[in-house]
């Protein structure tokens, strides 16, 4: 995968990693679960959080079956059906308002348990970046937040 | 409601519990409320943060209104017409491309604040199980997170 | 900006604050970011997550760019298309089943993290309330989580 992952260096945002993510489509559904996985595992938290935030506009995250490859590729034939690229009447004069409605639409941030140092994913969740305005390569923070001490 | 709740076993997942819901159609906004706000009361958080996940990939959670039926009855309809059964052009060979758009559509989680050992949920607001592909029996996942001690 | 925040007074739930939004239009996705922001920043939490909920049934919240107004406008244009107001079947007497639909599209809450006091929003990212059955005056919940200590 073409991701790569490095902690902050600041003291005070110790639990925030910064992934790189390399697209190659338009509209692309991209697994990164591999990478969020290996982040977690690093954090060194065995009970909590983690927060998977995407601090674009024009590309979102979402969690979904990362088995068969059809189901991303579904995914993404459907949003460019429900937010059509040229449709008529928009206004932002960049021609990607559609890739801000696809993000609205899956939104900037997914929230997974973590249990026993792993994330906890049903049996066919993937994480996956949601590229609505490649290719580019996106950031994406990820937040390993551990219970509070009782 | 056909739904029970347990806690965990494992001491480093405490706060984790595990729901059943049973859904007896295709597309079904099914309420949890009840169940969620029981988890959260015996949880024992008295301030923090909820967070319900669902580890499906052809179901998801939302929260709207819980008065009126008709609400949720149309939120189905409308799903149904964003993402058709048999659109042209689905690759996925299961036949339920349908029913992973409209969970990506919804997401996977819902966060809902907790004060005085109670949910704080808007006057209409009630957590829904979005089902997509019944009817079926499904796990939601419940984290209670007590704040940190300062 | 039209909005005023005042802390809650429970010890209990000392991290919750209240703004209340007013909004002008039916369908109207206002930038709430600045108000976010100085509420963090009064909270005292230095690393965490923000929590940002909208206790309603025909409002929600989301994030997308913040800098060309006309980007919120073809949101607001794409959302009425893809729930029209008078679709036929609508069974909810209250004729703004849309609404609530577009609510559950872009969901109640968003999660942004906080580092070195502040908002972790991307160049181009502003948060939003979306009111989708306007005008009123909507209230939008925050909730600023610091880390746990290690």
């Amino acid at each position: 995968m073409s991701a790569s992952a490095r902690s902050t260096g600041s003291p005070s945002a110790a639990r925030t990693a910064r992934l790189a993510v390399k697209t190659s489509r338009r509209t692309e559904l991209r697994n990164i679960t591999a990478d969020i996985a290996d982040i977690v595992a690093r954090s060194g938290v065995v009970s909590g959080v983690c927060h998977v935030y995407v601090p674009h506009t024009t590309a979102g995250v979402t969690i979904n079956e990362g088995a068969d490859p059809d189901v991303a590729r579904d995914i993404e034939l459907t949003f460019d059906r429900l937010a059509p690229r040229n449709a008529a009447g928009y206004q932002h004069a960049e021609g990607n308002s559609d890739s801000h409605v696809k993000t609205a639409i899956v939104g900037s941030s997914q929230t997974v348990f973590i249990e026993h140092g792993r994330l906890v994913l049903g049996t066919w969740q993937a994480i996956f970046l949601c590229e609505f305005d490649g290719p580019r390569t996106r950031e994406v923070l990820v937040r390993s937040v551990p219970d509070a001490a009782v």
